[in-house]
C-alpha cells in the first residue's frame, strides 16, 4: 500500500465513511493546502491529551471540573442523566436546561455483557443522596437498552423520595402520522398530553 | 471553541462530511485508541511529502517516474488521457488496460477561466509526436466539460494520423431504461453497437 492508500484505509475505518468517500477525502487532503492538512493532523494527535472527562459529571472537558459543573449559577436541584458525554452538548445546544448532568457511560445491555455494575450508578446515587437534587431527568435514548436503563435508574432512585422523570417520547415535531412507525405512534398515544 | 469542536469543524470541511458526521468522527477518535489517532495524524501530516506527481504521466506516486511509467512490459502504443491523477487508479482497478497514461490536470471550463493553456496539452503532443503511440484513448468524464475537452483533444491530435478514441457512453450495466436520464438514453442510441 502506498501512503495515499494507507490514508484512505484509515479514513474508511472512521464511522460513516465508506471506501469511496475515504478515497475522496484522502485525495482532497493531498490536493489542497498542506498547512490545512498539518492543522488537522495536529488536532487529531492532540485530542486525547487536551480533552479529558470531567471528574464530576463525566462529560468531555479541557479543564476539570468542566465549565458546567463549575457554574454556580446553574440549578442544583436538577440532574440530567445521559448515556454518553456527547449527549451533554446536544442538550446544551437548545439552551433550555439549566441543571447539572451525570454521564452513565453507556446503557445496560445484557447481550453485550454490560450490566449496571459497568455504569456510573454509584456516583449518581451519591450525588442524589447529597440532598440538593430534587429531580432527576433521565435522558437515555428511546431504544430498548435506553428504556431498560431508564427503568433501572428510576427503581434505583425511587426510594430516595425525589422526582424521577424521563424525556417524552412520541411524534417528532414536523413529522407526519403517516410516516411514524407503529411503536412511536403507540407511545405518543400512551404519553398523550392535555391542553 | 474547545479542541473537540475545532476537530469537528476541521472534519466538516472535508468533502462529503456534514456537521453531524464530523461530530461523530471526532468523538469516535476521542473514544478510541490513542495510537490509532496518532497513526492517522501522522499519515495526514506526511501525505504531501510522500506523494508526488509523476513527471511523466502526472499521476500520484511515491517514486518518480511512477511504477506504471517505468513498467517496460506495458503497451507503448496506447496512451490514455484522463482528467485527474485519481482517474488512473480507477482505470487500473479493473485490470484491463495495459497502456500508459497522461493526466491533463483538469478540463476545459471557460466559465471557471480554465482554457486549454492551463492543461498539459503540450506534454501530450510531445508524447504522441515521439512516434510510439498508435492510439490515444480519451477517458475524460461524460460531462459537458469532459466532452468539450475530449473534442479539443481529438482535434489537436487528428493531424498526427493516429487513432483517437473515447470511452463509450451509455446505459450503466445493471441499469434500467426506466431510470436512465434522457441524455444518457439518447447517447446510448447514437452509440448503439451491432452484435
Amino acid at each position: 500500500m502506498n501512503p495515499l492508500e494507507e490514508l484512505t484505509e484509515s479514513f474508511s475505518r472512521l464511522p460513516g465513511i465508506g471506501k469511496k468517500s475515504a478515497a475522496r477525502i484522502a485525495q482532497h487532503i493531498l490536493q489542497n493546502d498542506r498547512n490545512q492538512a498539518l492543522v488537522l493532523a495536529r488536532q487529531i494527535s492532540e485530542i486525547h491529551e487536551r480533552i479529558k472527562k470531567c471528574s464530576v459529571c463525566g462529560g468531555y472537558t479541557e479543564n476539570d471540573p468542566c465549565p458546567i459543573c463549575s457554574d454556580a449559577l446553574r440549578d442544583k436541584s436538577l440532574l440530567c442523566v445521559v448515556e454518553q458525554p456527547q449527549d451533554i452538548q446536544i442538550i446544551e445546544s437548545f439552551h433550555e436546561y439549566t441543571g447539572f448532568y451525570h454521564v452513565l457511560g453507556g446503557v445496560i445491555a445484557p447481550l453485550e455483557g454490560i450490566g449496571p455494575d459497568k455504569l456510573s450508578f454509584p456516583g449518581l446515587l451519591k450525588k442524589v443522596q447529597s440532598g440538593e437534587v430534587k429531580e432527576v431527568i433521565i435522558a437515555t435514548n428511546p431504544t430498548v437498552e435506553g428504556d431498560t436503563t431508564a427503568l433501572y435508574t428510576q427503581r434505583l432512585l425511587s426510594p430516595l423520595g425525589i422526582r424521577v422523570s424521563r424525556l417524552a417520547s412520541g411524534l417528532p415535531v414536523g413529522g407526519d402520522l403517516e410516516y411514524a412507525d407503529k411503536l412511536t405512534l403507540s407511545r405518543s398515544f400512551r404519553g398523550r398530553t392535555t391542553f
